[in-house]
């Protein structure tokens, strides 16, 4: 499968390393085709990996990634091109943060909007999943950071894009059990309400190696 | 210990019912004291269970729990008198849910205030703790309903207040490892703000038995 990671920063690179690993051909796509984190990154890849625009990235992948920070999500998806991203599956990863002077978290959608509403809204062609928003970088490609069953979850329109998403996971490491599709793209207001939570969790434990398990009594 | 109940749904009745059933005292209040539901459950509970006004139940309560709808949180304490909450523990179970005409939930306020931070603003003298309002009203009183490790979470500014909740939790069946202190009142955000997460999963599980388990690395 051939993917394009809109976004360099650690989200952007941590997927983009574990799909070339995994054998997958990866464009990590930055802004501008001369970025410095992308390009040493291609280098080091070998031949699965490759730096471009994000035009380019999108183009290349047959499934891409938004893994930009949410509050500048559309900016970056636009620039990637509406062409490119028509019939993709397209993972948004994203989650949108501000934060206050005084380093207080807060969110920009929220509450009757979501980042992955708003790109399924602004590319109604492309088919978005809402996932992976709910865990540290590092977790996301190994889930056995944590130990123990503990959960994903997937929002989105499109059943064959979940089930490719999915897949993706399992090749990740994750249990297909433990990817839990929460239905139509709504859902990703509630995924994208976690990251508060998440936050104080972060600094309750001191570190960011811990996730959700959902215990049910059946 | 004596507790005034603000609110007598579902969460009020069932946290009166198990706290009489412990043998503490409680009043359970209401807008009125001519409420059907309240004088029904004073009458059914024995000599522990008491039926009164908003006023009556903070007036008597040591512990003052509100179990209102989160919208009309801040009207009914109010209603409940300023000096009767001065100095109490104000455990606050609330969830400020709107419902749009096509069903949609959304949260007033959110994401830069919650009710546990407007109710202690308001009642600076009161000790509020937002706790409880992340799980089913059943499941707040027997935890046993789900199976394995569950957690609870507490946020508020007063450390000995939370010691009290953590210790009527105890006193429920929850272990107390299982209740995660998460530092000041504005932790209530994130707590509020996973009920849209809470109503995605009573959807996809088909009913309420079900928890956060925070799973860590350490």
């Amino acid at each position: 499968m051939r993917y394009g990671i809109i976004g360099t920063g650690t989200v952007g690179r941590t997927l983009a390393t574990k799909l070339a690993s995994l054998g997958h051909e990866v464009t990590l796509g930055s802004r501008t085709s001369d970025n410095t984190a992308a390009n040493e990154w291609a280098e080091r890849s070998g031949p699965y990996g490759h730096a471009d625009t994000f035009a380019r990235a999108a183009e290349f992948g047959e499934v891409v990634i938004n893994a930009t920070a949410g509050t500048v999500s559309l900016q970056a998806l636009h620039l990637a091109g509406a062409s490119h991203l028509a019939g993709k599956v397209l993972i948004d990863v994203s989650n949108p943060l501000v934060f206050s002077a005084t380093g207080q978290a807060s969110l920009d959608p929220v509450n009757t909007d979501s980042v992955g509403e708003r790109i399924q809204r602004e590319y109604p062609q492309a088919r978005v999943v809402k996932a992976l928003n709910t865990v540290n970088a590092d977790l996301m490609v190994d889930p056995g950071r944590v130990p123990g069953s503990h959960n994903l979850f997937l929002a989105g329109e499109d059943p064959e894009a979940k089930a490719v998403v999915r897949a993706m996971l399992v090749e990740f490491g994750w249990p297909d059990p433990a990817v839990l599709d929460l239905g139509g793209i709504t859902a990703a207001r509630g995924l994208e309400m976690l990251m508060p939570l998440w936050l104080d969790l972060m600094r309750h434990f001191g570190h960011v190696d811990f996730n959700y398990s959902i215990v049910t009594a059946d």
